[in-house]
């Protein structure tokens, strides 16, 4: 940790500031400059809020070196961590593709989607059960008995299932239904819900928050994992921007800093992420490409009767159309699709 | 709703729009312009989801009239809302001051700062027993203690309680010892909490998400009156930008637009807003000369040696004088502080 | 300066480092800590490029404590450096009103709108003879023409002149014709131009860019003043932010740090700003509130019928409604108008 | 276009909207609806601002359907605009690579570096003489000498020039030494320039400004274009958001939506993108993915000693393994690299 002195602060002030250095078992390193003194602090200081120097007298800012996440942090943990499930492995030399409609409509496009899915060489479903809508008064899914539509379909096809949990009432019968547990962008810094899940074995599946920052992001990595669920893979969903040319700014230029600073999976969803089913193949290629570890998109068997968001989805044709060209990409890579 | 076709949709395409539109006991309005043919259609739009019609062939865009939000527009309730309670009244020719610090630390100090706050004329505490934080390794609050610590002190000073409810455990909890129950910016779209504390018969003060838009704020609120409780309070704290000159950007524009769009009152927290102390106070002034209904500011007996939010908290002498201030400002614009 | 290095830098990497600051004749300052070392370096390091040390192996990054502005900054300069103009005073104790139609039209329009503002104690007329347009087609304004109308109407009535310079051909005519030259958002890092009227010997209005930080702005003022133009008023105009409910997102945030950082005065845009008529008043009393040196303020004898940006003009009633409260709040907060 | 009335609009104020409609030479189409009243426009209503009716009593807002660019609209022009230069061609099926130092050091490196380029297959070098820098004090590149070192190299060897117009004063030396004018970021609403190399008959590199929408860039590109050059390659290079990850948020999101809006050609800068040497090649592959014509990227035979932007250029090896890359992931999407 750096405190950098006003330019005219006295030697008293410093003098203060060394001494609550002191205080708190860290080692201060006064640094005289031209212009200003600055003060290096040593020991750990992880725990120790900027607060605690920025308020004193004399202080223009106090800057943090060491970053606040841990276990998420690749200093911590040199090796990409692997997820293995028994329908794919999220990791280096994977790349794994979870597909499926925003919402369980009903059983049989459940079932349908599944099929096609599995044929298609496609391992994960990705359907929602509880839907946040920004609306009241829109289709909010079909709860319980989605998940339970989840679960027949999971038996009789094999599927593993994707789903997202929003209420921490529900944190077990979404586990039972799911193979990897979904948290929503808009959930990603309720960090109840995260503590709930840092308590189960099941994967987590960590979307970005519409507006948060890698750091943000990474902390709410380490809320689950400091629970001791370390399974957490994160998913690139699109932020907002002033950009207005689609629904929110997909944000690939995320995926080779995530890498750098953390060990954890990152997929995207290029289907949230553009909003708009036209421009889904080209950044789920592009995805590929910047080095991300799968992708999150929406296919439908029609998708414009469907419930919600059938716009950003494709339809089996256009998906079957896009696997090829991600089976091609993805071979030039050295990566093999799930 | 108006649906533009494609400068080059063929007669065919039109029709099908057209046709579509009937299905859904709608009536439309063909418009056949220069370049294309747009399609207006009247009736009931607002349950209706553009995408219905942006998938067709040969249809560009969807443009959405009628904004989605019914019960928090001003088109459906003329009047300004007036939120009365024993300490206070939010509403035109008012402007209420809550104030108080970030976190109940302990007794003494929010006994101490309620008897401060009371004797100079502030009759609504904030104080948090339930803290959102980024990092799952920092001071997250006394819990059901601290909520008993405002109880008490409630009932030995008669001061108001504004606090926080992050998880839908606590509902009943938060609710006997608030008088008026925060959402906090990060649980903005936490949909089931929204919908938890729209069957509670206490004010809900609706923090601004990070990135959220007015529309999608206003339909949070829409969320908490769909189930029937009206007194909603909207609270600006600050959004994020790209700017990096305080820790967000306190957004005062926000406030004429909500008050031509919607009924509610709106204050503003200065304090999250900017996160420096010093900016506080030109904030808060230029929040209540912005026309908002009141303000949510921090202030501590030691902001120094607060377990959080040190840095933007006033002291008691800083708040005096504030309060000084806004007092003279608020009398050239014919309100009066609470 | 900081250079941080990786946690697993290696001593030799470390010494790299600390040789290439001595090549640079500034002092290096090693300090171990717990997971890596930091070095401090002191010395003059304005002019060194963080980039020197970022690609050496083993540096994490190079963080600068110093900021890089020095003309533009209090910690040079302690005092508020006051504008004095015939037609009044830019610094504290003072609020200056610049009011006037967005484009110079024809001359009986400005004739009559400088005697409307003479009347009511404005005493700066606003308006531009060259408009920057985003679209090709649209009105570009009167050019010279629109310049010599400005100084026949300044010769009448005395009113002083702000008017936009786009092009280092016009320096000289516009440098004539003005009392203030206006740099517009979209040249705010137009280093040609900058440069340009930093030869100039008038006071320069320097609009803060769409997507500018504090410290963007305040270096293309260090442009204006590094050629000895130190006469510069910053104006914040509103920013480009995720945000849909104006035109843009008006900025008053950023005065608290502005004057903190800077001595120069800032004023405030709230017609650009906000891009809507209704809005104008409260937002142009919140900057007033805020801290605030003045006001750019866009006034129309017929807005309705105004060649550019009518929407967000003010009428003379309007306007005359308007100063009259700024007047009062003017009052309680020691400022003089204009 | 579509003028919405208040909720409470009078028959009045309706029939004063359809009369100002018909004074306008377009053709009104009232709507009347459920809970107010629309009014279609139909008509030549590109060159009327919708100023002219938002300004009305009982007007809610104006909503413009088509496009305000012409020239630059893939309504206007079906196909891709193919651009093509004795070095290479930008349109389907190319992908062009443009690489070298952010600055012309001297004519050596300059040299060298093209030299290297053309043994590996690239053919358009890109080296800034005028350097648009953030400090007046910072190294603002060589100027004409530097024109003068470029025009020599490509004498000597072929490769083509792609570089910068900062002045509207160096429009013809500019001209005659680049293949190619490159317009900066912070100069792509700089109207008087864009209106200047309108006039030259040679392609105009534009970059997108740093809080451009897709529609200003392409109305920056109408600028060109409607001077009689039709030669426009666009240049995504990072726009401004909260983001903090990287020194831009570098935008492949952007390449689908401006192909479907535009004809026009567009490349991708991944070294302003990220600021950053390693996240390069994956931002580079993902361009290529995502459907760009190009990259524009930073090459430097020593980036450590770089005058400027070292920390993001890569160095000849890093470069070469690129390109392969490159090659490899081309091939199989069927585009041919330079």
């Amino acid at each position: 940790m750096l405190v950098v002195m006003d330019s005219d602060a006295t030697a008293e002030q410093i003098q203060t500031v060394i001494d609550r250095v002191r205080e708190l078992d860290l080692t201060p390193h006064p640094l005289p400059g031209a212009t200003r003194t600055a003060i290096g602090i040593t020991g750990n200081t992880a725990a120790i809020e900027t607060s605690l120097f920025e308020t004193l007298p004399g202080v223009k800012e106090c800057i943090r070196v060491t970053k606040p996440f841990k276990l998420a942090s690749r200093e911590m943990h040199r090796d990409d961590t692997v997820i293995r499930l028994p329908q794919g492995t999220f990791g280096p030399g994977h790349f794994v593709v979870i597909a499926g409609p925003c919402s369980v409509e009903n059983e049989a496009m459940i079932q349908r989607t599944a099929e096609f899915l599995m044929e298609n060489g496609v391992r994960f479903l990705r359907a929602g059960a509880f839907k946040p809508r920004t609306s009241p008064y829109a289709f909010q899914g079909l709860g319980l008995e989605g998940l339970k539509i989840l679960e027949r379909v999971r038996q009789r096809t094999g599927i593993g299932i994707v789903t997202e949990l929003m209420d921490s009432e529900y944190v077990s019968a979404v586990a039972d239904a799911a193979d990897v547990i979904q948290i929503g962008a808009r959930n990603m810094q309720n960090f109840s819900l995260l503590r709930k899940v840092s308590q189960v074995r099941k994967p987590v599946l960590l979307k970005r928050g519409l507006s948060a920052t890698l750091e943000e992001w990474l902390m709410a990595a380490e809320y689950v994992m400091s629970g001791g669920n370390y399974q957490v893979i994160l998913c690139e969903r699109g932020v907002r921007t002033f950009s207005d040319h689609s629904r929110n700014t997909l944000d690939l230029s995320v995926i080779p800093p995530c890498k750098s600073l953390s060990h954890l999976p990152i997929i995207v969803d290029p289907s949230h992420g553009t909003g708009r089913r036209a421009y889904v193949p080209a950044m789920a290629l592009a995805a590929l490409a910047a080095g991300a570890d799968g992708l999150l998109i929406e296919v439908h068997p029609d998708p414009d009767r469907a419930m919600s968001d059938g716009p950003q989805s494709l339809d089996f044709a256009g998906f079957q159309k896009l696997m090829d060209q991600l089976q091609r990409v993805a071979r030039v890579l050295d990566k093999s699709l799930n």
